[in-house]
């Protein structure tokens, strides 16, 4: 993987002309590959080898406190002495001003070794940075500065057991107690929390829960809806206003542990906040009702982060699969040369179904790996780059997003089946690791939004919004590639199969809004997900071959070229299908009688 | 499911017609009808109720003996009590003269409610099955009636370490030791196989393996290639020639158990035969080179049965993601009906994209189930219909057998994945059964045959044999479904479509053998697989659809006619993408070097 992620990020995405910047003017091409160095070491032998052992020694509540094996102790440890959670942040805080392309690249490493327990130190790190641009001086003093020290790591508490995707009905109370507390201002909050990934363990000294509740009004009742929504810091261990812990515990209850058909190592849990009288203590963070925009804040870079995650699975999956088609023997060639039997049977890599799941994972995870960290950089030139370009970065980015989250999700998952196929029975036992992939990458579709709310968001908001402008700014980007493909006669033909796609695509969203009623354009919203999906993955592996057809003829180069072929021979076709019912507003899942199934 | 079951039993294929023959006439609706509450019964009292118990507590070796839980034999009690395992024999030998559709219709309940218990008796009953048909009348007397009775269970061993997908590479070998033995002519075996389902337990006195060996020649050495290949039956308890057991066990050793992904109530072995030096005694079943043969007369029930496992274990998640769509409330309408967050959330049931995710489980399940029970109504035909329809049913069985096999197990493992989706966190979690029902329907694809194979066997051997007239058997039942839409004003689309869809299939097989080169016809003998398979489905549908018409209207009948509607709305439509690679014999897997990757 290294290779194909130097080449993304050093000739692809030209991450080196980041160091022009002010921000970024101390580091090099030198300093951002040995931050990818060491990253690889650690993950490689800390995380890397008790994946295993994190899935079969699933965290264990035995009333008091959650159980992980020692060794996840030393992997988190490690990745707290590399420094990495602050890697983004300012010199002067202890930070490494990282670019968030090369961080996220980093944090790749931890993610395909060790997607669980590399998950404690993601959310930590995202808890923090939102603490910084929301909090006040004094919470990030003392909250984030321990959570970039990796002393406390942090969650996000947005689920309850009856609002999941819909978080407009948290019920989760939260009654003002002090307005002047040094913390900021001290609430007391009673409620639920599902699905808290790290919400309990003993990996570190604290645990900083960003909780989402709602203040009741002045009739003491909850206001519906969104808006009444606010964000409290609610740590696990009491915390002085010196940052110290004064020995008492918050009113932060295990309720139960989740057992997860993957993603083991991570604990998750539901938690019970002040369920003994009193209330658990809780520091607004931002202003009263503006809850939700403040956790939005951080939310693109959780959702390439997600992608990110499952590209890694993805590439763990491809890299093992392949391994294996190397050196297992078994059947013969096609056709005559194949028919004597007394000849030694031939590596399953030299089959034409096995190279053709190979490529099909190698278009995914590659593609995959690609589209987030584009992603990362467009995050970047959001925050660092010129106006104009700023501009534009933000726009992309808006319409990438759901993709970034959804389509690696959807179809690194597939990857690690067609590795669990290459690797036949073997694949499927405990032995190998193929089937674990395959399971922690199911988590993705779920999280952080699931695919059908991302379908919403794609096509009921980003591809509209401002009269469609950043449809049209991708829609120039990929203009771009395929103006650039029809310069190569090689290329030509992709160029304009892309084209023709990106034509479809906007041709279906017209038609899919033409009657103008929300509940008909959005019926298969999904599917427009799907089609949009694969569009944005054939411009990247046609802008990716552009990029490799540059430089030397090589292996490596020919690869990135088959892979970008195999996208367009057997992948962006599907897309005629998945159009098909957006265009003609198809209304047969959405009028379909619940009697009726 | 049971109102579907016996709509496609009784209205759709017919199965009383069957009492007007000889072999049946003892048969009514009402004996047909009692053998499946029977089973219905047994499988929701016996069998569903362990399904995660059985997943949990995995077969453990001690050394000794595998353990299984208790339960598990109370069930295997509870299925032979029933008499299902000789269900199909005849009345002389104890047997219920039933036909294979309904044996197989009754036996899906066991597949439904815990598939990998009910394992081992369909393995029993398959082995004893080839026993009745190649065996002498010594070894139906001794072996197969007593797994017929369920006194001895039955396995399989074809796989080796080094020779799973090729078996002609085995090396298990089996020397003459003497030939007069009454249970017939005994020979010595050593080898070792791989991937033996229920190849150790205690369930039953004694396991009854049939063996893949080769007899060496003249020179001692084994021959290479299938032809050498030849069957053996070694008990695991040694029998005398009154079918006694002696006491004496057979040098038949667990060396070790697969640790799975799923399906882990089923004991899964790698077996040493003749270990301990002098051979394990097997008893030559038919004659000596001739092995496969009398290993693949079964094959064909032996592939209905997993395709029609996947289809039920795709229905059992689709029941439990409806169930939960409609109590679980979340979320509100599209458009302003959605607007007050006062207003209490609505069942996700009620959402389009919940009821996509839903109709198209129902098209694959239903769908699936439907294709099985037709293949297994066929196997009746090819065996008590007129000369004339026993042949046309075995031809059109040639060209389903790997569309049977391989299309439940891709598409009901996805109608697996969007129940989980449907549950959402809840789905990942091991409160909720749809998470293993995804994990056990992922061996589908792999045993049997994997997905390769049986693409390379459609479109390398099945559509091209005798010029073709197995496919073009089928292509009539097409047309006649075709034609029977076209008479339906509402149906006619669809007829249409699907007489489209049969014209390009068969262009594509053209196109893909007009070089006439194995290599090159068969690169893309997956998304052949995958077109056909679609295809086969469509017909499917349109026929069932036709068929639910004609009774009078109801939710039931809309529910299949909608069911259609989608397959052909979001699924056949998938086609064209997959025959495009197929149709240009497209090169881009079959060259891929190694070294690209």
């Amino acid at each position: 993987m290294r290779q194909t992620l130097d080449f993304l990020l050093n000739d692809w995405l030209g991450v080196q002309d980041l160091t022009l910047r002010a921000r970024f003017a101390e580091h090099s091409g030198e300093t951002f590959a040995a931050v990818l160095d060491t990253c690889e070491k650690i993950a490689r032998e800390k995380f890397a080898p008790i994946a295993r052992l994190t899935d079969t020694e699933e965290p264990r509540f035995d009333g008091e406190r959650v159980h992980l094996p020692a060794a996840t102790k030393a992997a988190t440890d490690a990745y707290v002495a590399s420094g990495m959670l602050a890697a983004a942040q300012d010199y002067a805080i202890g930070g490494m001003q990282l670019p968030c392309v090369i961080e996220m690249a980093a944090n790749a490493f931890f993610s395909k070794a060790n997607v669980a327990i590399g998950a404690y130190a993601m959310l930590t790190a995202g808890n923090a940075n939102l603490l910084m641009a929301h909090g006040t001086a004094k919470q990030r003093e003392v909250f984030a500065a321990a959570e970039f020290e990796g002393r406390w790591f942090g969650t996000m508490c947005l689920s309850e057991p009856q609002a999941g995707s819909s978080l407009s009905d948290i019920t989760t109370r939260a009654e003002l107690e002090f307005a002047y507390d040094p913390l900021g201002s001290r609430f007391r909050l009673w409620g639920n929390k599902m699905w808290i990934s790290a919400g309990e363990h003993e990996l570190s000294e604290n645990i900083i829960h960003l909780v989402l509740a709602k203040i009741p009004g002045p009739d003491g009742k909850l206001v519906a809806g969104a808006r009444g929504i606010s964000l409290f810091i609610v740590p696990k261990r009491m915390v002085g206003a010196d940052g110290q812990l004064t020995g008492e515990r918050n009113d932060v209850r295990l309720a139960g542990l989740n057992h997860k058909l993957g993603f083991r190592g991570t604990s998750n849990c539901l938690l019970n906040f002040g369920e003994a009288g009193e209330g658990a203590v809780g520091y607004l963070v931002g202003q009263p009702g503006e809850g939700l925009k403040c956790m939005f804040h951080m939310m693109n870079e959780a959702r390439i982060g997600v992608g990110l995650g499952a590209a890694m699975l993805g590439y763990a999956g491809y890299e093992a699969s392949l391994a294996y088609a190397r050196q297992r023997s078994q059947g013969r060639a096609i056709g005559p040369a194949g028919k004597d039997a007394a000849q030694p049977q031939r590596p399953i890599i030299e089959h034409a179904d096995v190279k053709r799941m190979l490529l099909a994972q190698k278009s995914y995870v590659e593609g995959g790996l690609a589209l987030a960290l584009l992603c990362a950089r467009l995050v970047d030139e959001q925050h660092s780059g010129a106006a104009d370009a700023a501009k534009e970065a933000k726009l992309v980015l808006e319409v990438l997003i759901p993709i970034v989250k959804s389509w690696p999700s959807e179809w690194c998952l597939e990857a690690n089946s067609l590795a669990i196929q290459v690797l036949g029975g073997y694949g499927y036992t405990r032995d190998f690791p193929v089937e674990q992939y395959w399971r922690d990458n199911r988590l993705n579709m779920i999280h952080e939004g699931t695919h059908g709310i991302h379908g919403l968001d794609l096509l009921g908001r980003k591809v509209v919004m401002n009269g469609g402008e950043a449809l049209l700014a991708l829609a120039a980007r990929i203009n771009f590639t395929v103006e650039a493909a029809l310069q190569q006669p090689e290329l030509a033909e992709l160029g304009n199969a892309l084209a023709a796609a990106l034509a479809n695509v906007g041709r279906a969203t017209k038609n899919a809004w033409s009657s103008g009623e929300p509940e008909e354009a959005l019926a298969n919203a999904t599917p427009y997900l799907q089609a949009f999906g694969h569009l944005v993955l054939a411009w990247i592996w046609l802008d990716v071959a552009l990029k490799a057809g540059q430089g030397a003829p090589s292996d490596f180069a020919q690869g990135k070229q088959a892979a970008c072929r195999y996208f367009f021979a057997y992948e962006l076709p599907k897309i005629e299908a998945w159009l098909g019912v957006v265009s003609r507003r198809e209304p047969l899942c959405k009028d379909m009688p619940d009697a009726w199934f």
